[in-house]
């Protein structure tokens, strides 16, 4: 089994010394519990509800910043996997980035710039173009997708397809409503994912609120069985250990098998009978 | 809004007048409550555990048979599109096919034959060699899929693509373990597909047990939002008025759309880092 840990979190917006020393003692309360995988959320470094890309360009750091060598001496020290997201500038052309990085005690394997920019997103950011990371780790095979990236199932899929056994999910969910007693939506999506892919999926969510926006809290760890190992809505780090050997392994029943079951040569040409 | 009927029902295996005049009086039934569109369960014809190729093609029936007449004269007296599984033999080259019917006043309007085969029926049937149809009808355009399918995002994704507002699911759930106040897994799946392709689903399963093959009695009707219009897990005819027109707009926000921040050209890119 493997200890995963999703911090929740609420950072100051622009304010960098307050949101590093978040994100550090999260990393410390995660390793305290023995935790081998840290996911902290999306844009930790900065907050979210930036107005212009000025303004997210004032809070962005490159990838020299004291921030990420503390992340990267945490992970040398407790011998962690970290996934969280940063506010990234380029300081070759300037452009600002919806980041995350993957860091273990090697370093910095890789820096993720989201493809999929949620709505004012859109205004603020530039678009990653590149596909998602899947990093070999001393856990095993980890992916990282950020926040509305997890709607794609096809980003879902091209993960597990090249062999993450974790898909790691720094967010920030605008809360949206939901019927009573539901979980939020974004986690029914990521216990789907994790079901017909068996990949384990680890959310690490924002609490409070932003420029009156207000955040889902929304945290959760799911199997590689598609059902929640831990969820939380509160404040802290949210454990759950989670069997990622499982989840390298695609055969359902001696007759069925999750992934040799596909039809990739067919799922472009839906007949499409009637005028529209 | 459309009324949308799945009917839940528990078939006799191998007794094929039963089962027609099972799946009738469920058709029947759904009119009566004005539903406009009626989705019966896998194999309804026929049941399931067969145990050898021969026996199921004992039980199946080729497009002349009459419970297809049954079937369309029931569509125009009602004005119904009616989806139904049944046990297809191919009289050109005898093979025996899982497959479902799409029907409605104007006749048969697509035969779909089940593309992923569960388990021990590899051992029984042909798998399908077309996608499925999204067919135009009166309530809006429609696909079908059978069971299994359903587990595939590749396929979902590709009838929402396609156009479907309401993915249709004949289905047979055996029971599987699930944790103490969740839904089917196969539900959770379902909801997800909805909400990120913003496509209706209309999954109607069977109840029972059949030759020590318990199922699961997960029908389900889920609307274009992802949440779940109506469920039951008794027999008989369960009724939801979804909005299918919900389903034609894939814009969430001003800035936001599900299909059109799609990013395809990366999909298939994914790095992978490091040995394995």
């Amino acid at each position: 089994m493997t200890r995963i840990a999703c911090a929740q979190l609420a950072p100051v917006l622009g304010d960098r010394q307050a949101n590093r020393e978040l994100a550090a003692g999260a990393i410390t309360a995660a390793a305290a519990q023995r935790a081998e995988v840290v996911v902290l959320p999306e844009l930790i470094t900065s907050g979210y509800m930036f107005q212009s890309t000025e303004e997210a360009a004032t809070a962005a750091i490159g990838l020299e910043d004291p921030l990420l060598a503390e992340w990267c001496a945490l992970a040398a020290a407790h011998d962690l996997v970290i996934v969280g997201g940063f506010c990234e500038r380029d300081p070759a052309d300037g452009g600002v980035y919806n980041s995350a990085a993957l860091i273990d005690a090697a370093g910095v394997r890789a820096v993720y710039r989201k493809l999929h920019l949620w709505d004012a997103e859109t205004l603020i950011f530039e678009r990653g173009l590149k596909a998602p990371p899947v990093v070999d780790t001393r856990v095993g095979r980890v992916a990282v997708a950020i926040c509305y990236d997890l709607e794609f199932p096809e980003l879902t899929r091209s993960v597990a397809l090249a062999g993450a056994q974790l898909l790691t999910v720094p967010t920030n969910w605008p809360l949206v409503p939901r019927p009573a007693g539901e979980r939020p939506p974004e986690v029914v999506i990521a216990m789907a994912a994790a079901r017909v892919n068996r990949m384990a999926v680890a959310c690490a969510d924002r609490l409070g609120s932003e420029r009156g926006q207000e955040w889902t809290g929304g945290t959760t760890i799911v199997g590689a069985d598609g059902w929640v190992a831990a969820e939380t809505r509160e404040a802290g780090v949210l454990i759950a250990d989670v069997d990622l050997a499982a989840a390298a392994n695609k055969r359902l029943t001696a007759h069925a098998d999750a992934f040799g079951d596909r039809r990739p040569e067919l799922y472009g040409a839906v007949a499409q009978l009637g005028a529209r």
